[in-house]
């Protein structure tokens, strides 16, 4: 495939994306709409002229699988390392669909949200009457319900845990591809007390906050810094064959951050112990992301671990094809250029480009770019 | 004075806080208030069992002046590191008010907010009618005004430069003390085109928004870093005797970031440039703090400097006492029992802390503390 040369893009992720609804791209704004001075109004309002900074960039789609020397082909610009224009499409590549919030209702438990659920997954939950409530609701099978919870029989953990899974497995692949039977913690927050844990594959169909941990692996050389890329393998059943960080997965329930990591160090890139704690945990970055009935809320921690330059990374779980060390400044170009990379991994890739001074405040739309990694 | 063992604050800030207030402490949230599931009020509902992670602290006021002897005195607690309520604390220093910002208009310049305006302070410009207008106002002299904004003659930045800076003059130190003949650029975001420039000290009057840049400098030795400490003289008309960045300034009009580090690094700490142009941009930490009259919305342009252990930091403008060496960790301790630091330094000393790895992802309330460095 290579350099399509187009702007227009159709991916993987079903998004057409043009310059216009770029610029149109609503960041979840952390003031009320009368103090808003957002990035988007700013290039729609009367600072048309600022719009020459954003210069044409040459998109990559990734529809089909790509070769290692596809990535390598990405030609390095450096007269456009000041466009962050290939930054802030894959931010929205994350964060589509907010404008759809409303077709969610909440799932409430003891009187916290957990999560939103589509009006349509709602109704196939509607039928399991011993297991989801739906107060407010005058037309039973009608869509006025103003939010969701769990039966008030369900009082543990372990019962809701084990009626929810039963209503997952009850509705299969069919309507929740992809089980991986592997719990996720329910919580109104990262480290708040666990209501319920529930199968992964099913966290976005119920609107449930997701944690994982991504590690940036990097060496230094002359003063210079490279990434170590892995690329999926072509048989894993999400994001198959596409650019991954050296070391990145899922936080399931019961293991901490920092755990997790050395675990997923071991498997995915056969680091040992006493290399992988001496990564270090960075920052996170999230996003929320909306897809048919799916709503997904993700948090990913960051690391970064500084490796020797004799370092090889082995994969152990057979998930991994191969791994490539790359200057930083061309992996920022792959970001920028190309959608070769698993689209969160971007979000952590942009992180470690502003921590390690890769993007400048001199580059229009520095603030904007780093507010829109967290939202 | 040392430390007080009390909680409560009373503080060059006029603020006071218990622990209950800093519960309420009400962060900007990124999302509609429906969807908003955010620190405070996981704390005050169902997880009231969380709250025994916040280890009570002992927090010094700064009231008066202290010595570095105080600051050498603040005891390292291995115990509590994972206790973040110190820094939530710090963060709340800097964003007071949030509930005033219905006493303030918005200030727009060609049909873009750029600033906030106090009821109060308005009703000094009105006055001034051939500068200020308040359209919409149907009681001049009341309070019915829904935003101020430049009189229509003035079409030019130069023009407005020139009648709101007379205008600044006339009301002089009784109403904006601390002139400094310093003009910051009035913009709608950064890197926006410039509407005109306004007095430094005049800037939270008017609500602009503001821009510095802070440099941590950083020393490593036996893999363990050591950050350098600013004490500011006793003789600066703003946080007189304070802790400070070794390095850090206000952006004025019409100078780049890196430009401005590389000055204010030879001006306050001796850096030459050979040196200063090795500091990396590393992010951005901002704030929203309401004060009587004052809206200051500040930006403040993050820098990492690793210094050789030889350094020895000199100043050259006299507005510094003194430079000391502290373990990062120390640091950490005196950011979070006492109130020693300039309370903008702490945000971004706690940037410095998440992205070196001194604040974990285990600590609860982990990812409300990184959001609210950015707001």
């Amino acid at each position: 495939m290579a350099n399509t040369g187009s702007f227009a893009l159709s991916c993987r992720c079903r998004t057409s994306l043009t310059f216009s609804s770029l610029c149109n791209f609503k960041f979840f704004h952390p003031f009320p709409v009368r103090f808003a001075d957002s990035f988007p109004s700013r290039i729609n309002a009367s600072t048309q002229s600022s719009i020459k900074y954003f210069a044409s960039s040459s998109i990559s789609s990734a529809n089909d699988t790509f070769t290692w020397d596809d990535v390598l082909r990405v030609s390095p610009s450096p007269d456009d390392s000041s466009d962050l224009r290939g930054y802030f499409e894959k931010v929205q590549l994350c964060n589509r669909g907010s404008e759809l919030q409303s077709e969610f209702l909440p799932f409430f438990i003891e009187g916290q949200i957990v999560g939103y659920i589509h009006n349509g997954f709602a109704d196939r939950l509607r039928s399991f009457t011993d297991v989801f409530v739906f107060p407010k609701d005058s037309s039973y099978g009608g869509r006025l319900s103003h939010y969701v919870t769990l039966h008030p029989m369900l009082g543990t953990p372990e019962d809701r845990t084990s009626a929810v899974g039963d209503v997952v497995k009850s509705l299969g692949e069919e309507w929740i591809p992809g089980i991986r039977n592997e719990l996720y913690p329910v919580t109104s927050s990262f480290g708040a007390p666990v209501f319920f844990s529930l199968e992964r594959a099913a966290a976005p169909y119920f609107g449930i906050k997701a944690y994982g941990v991504h590690m940036n692996g990097y060496v230094e050389r002359d003063g210079h810094k490279y990434l170590w890329i892995g690329k999926r393998s072509e048989l894993k059943p999400t994001y198959p064959g596409m650019l991954d960080h050296l070391v990145a997965g899922g936080l399931p329930h019961g293991i901490a951050c920092g755990d997790n990591l050395v675990k997923e160090c071991e498997e995915e890139a056969g680091i040992p112990r006493y290399v992988s704690v001496k990564a270090t945990a960075v920052g996170a970055v999230s996003y929320m992301d909306i897809d048919g009935y799916t709503y997904k809320r993700d948090v990913l921690f960051c690391y970064d671990l500084k490796l020797p330059e004799s370092f090889e990374p082995k994969n152990e779980d057979g998930e991994v094809e191969g791994f490539k060390l790359f200057p930083v400044t061309q992996v920022a170009d792959v970001i920028r250029k190309t959608q070769f990379f698993k689209p969160n991994c971007s979000l952590v890739i942009i992180d470690f480009l502003f921590r390690h001074g890769y993007i400048s405040p001199e580059y229009l739309g520095y603030l904007e770019l780093l507010r829109s990694l967290r939202i």
